[in-house]
């Protein structure tokens, strides 16, 4: 027997993207009706069966939950599935982790196959991809289907579902508030391109606390890292030529990158600059001198999230449409990189 | 329609282990007649199923991989992970992650879950508790069913399989080599318990390597750390009341958390004491000083691994029954953390 032909099949045949073949069988108006009906037709003669999720339910649980995240050499991905973890197993439940690699098609690759019978529903992080394209018609496909999804940390405001978030904005504030209040003046930031939503919105709150504590933004102490695995040479660079006195980091690695430039230079920390990064892992925790940084809870973000799925996933009424976004609180962890 | 009935629940119904469920219903003569008896007849009267995975992998091909790893806050395996992904794409295969969390009872059900008809077979690093155990009946049982195994850093030689492997007895001793090269004569190491494969045998290489140098070996020097998330207390104590001036840690953590407690002395770091780990991971590149390690490639594991199971999943010859195990080469990374 063949195995039945994958959206990911349709689209290399036709030289359309997974998106498009997708939306094609939906008949979606923002196809036109030409590759509609090639998608279609082809569809039909080599006998596509979309899922049939919402009849699978009803005939079975799995007692599986599904994890999709962007990437897994990241702590701070590997904590939230720790917290996951906790409360599945008290709960009952297996977990399965697929990984989207940044790609908007692995993403609706992984969310197809996982959907097919494997999960009873999905607790997700959004590819960079995914967000930069704002196509999120994959997720709303799968809650249409009846499989309700929790995202977590990189969330889409454009789709209903629960939601786990930290308040981005306020931990950055409070993190570079913080500095101002040691006397730090020329506070440079290290941040992601505005498409990930954390970065931009840390970025966001980096500038409203200079912009509160009345000191002027230098765009030269900005740099926006694109590709987090060759990040060394842009930091060297800013620590090298720029007058500065304080460095926040948006995520760990980005920190201990500056803490090494820094001391390269023979630059005293915390005499000379402090450092705070995001994201509280082994790499801030171990690092000489270790780094103070804004903890994310990743674990209590993981349990969370389990949480609200598996409450979902047991509420007798199938139609509830009360989303939730709760807000897992940060704080700052004082460690040797910044002054008491 | 209820769920069908699962090993777990007999087990915990009738309050034996998931193990003796499982081997009472292949019969096994391990388990005794009244046992056996007793979940044969449970099981058939919850209408138990066992997965009929020969008969569906003639059926059809998921065209997914199916990785079990104790667990994913650890770096290295995260890279193990990329390597598989990135030769799973290259090839069309999807990847699906499960943890064991150190558990054997998690590690079979896991394996239950996914051999269920989600994968086309899997790669695997075992939990500590089935080293411990050494109960591989769940591998065993699989294999049986004609869905391939490729086993990696953590393997079980009592089963026939394709394997993985560094040779970690010589890459240990190549690195304690170095630091008596270096004239270092009080070597302590760090390592696990001694039923953690890997652990062991990078203790032989380090005994191996004092002897061949005509070192006599200090046991006081010698600690083995049963939980790693506890370790810190324990390599002060080391650290404050023994007189060394080197250390061999079989893991990143281990290396850096000595480093951390030297420093505090202000014992200087690589004049007084020399300190050398194992996998290379962003912790030992980052950290200051920057730590010499034994590089294990996880990278490199991972896309043999996958390279290793595709190929049998795609060998027309169902039969083979050569299995291979590949060797991966380590190096010594060196960086500030040693004399060069």
């Amino acid at each position: 027997m063949r195995r039945k032909v994958t959206l990911k099949q349709i689209a290399k045949e036709l030289d359309v993207s997974i998106s498009t073949v997708s939306k094609s069988l939906k008949n979606s108006s923002e196809i036109s009706e030409d590759t509609r009906l090639k998608v279609q037709a082809f569809a039909k003669l080599y006998n596509y069966k979309p899922n049939n999720i919402a009849l699978s339910l009803k005939n079975k649980k799995t007692k599986t939950i599904g994890i999709i995240i962007p990437e897994i050499v990241h702590h701070f991905f590997a904590t939230v599935i720790s917290g996951i973890e906790q409360v599945a197993n008290e709960k009952g439940y297996n977990v399965i982790v697929c990984l989207s690699d940044e790609s908007f098609d692995k993403e609706v690759i992984n969310l197809e196959m996982l959907a097919n019978g494997s999960t009873d529903g999905f607790i997700m992080s959004l590819s960079k991809e995914t967000q930069q394209k704002k196509d999120f018609h994959h997720l709303q496909e799968v809650i249409n289907q009846g499989m309700p999804i929790v995202m977590f940390d990189r969330v889409a405001n454009e789709i209903l579902s629960d939601k786990v978030i930290i308040d981005d904005q306020l931990a950055a504030y409070q993190a570079v508030s913080f500095l101002v209040e040691e006397g730090r003046k020329k506070i440079a930031l290290i941040t992601t391109v505005d498409y990930v939503s954390v970065g931009k919105l840390r970025t966001d709150g980096y500038l409203k606390a200079l912009t509160d504590h009345s000191i002027d933004i230098n765009d030269d102490l900005i740099i926006k890292i694109e590709d987090i695995d060759n990040c060394s040479e842009a930091i060297e660079k800013l620590i090298s030529n720029q007058d500065i006195d304080a460095v926040f980091a948006v995520n760990e690695l980005f920190a201990v990158v500056a803490i090494k430039a820094v001391t390269k230079k023979e630059i005293k920390i915390p005499e000379e600059i402090s450092v705070i990064g995001f994201t509280d892992g082994i790499i801030s925790k171990f690092s000489s001198p270790s780094i103070t940084t804004v903890s994310q809870n990743g674990v209590k973000m993981g349990r969370k999230a389990a949480e609200m799925l598996i409450e979902r996933l047991e509420d007798e009424d199938e139609e509830n449409e009360r989303y939730r976004t709760e807000v897992i609180e940060t704080n700052l962890i004082q460690r040797e990189s910044t002054k008491t």
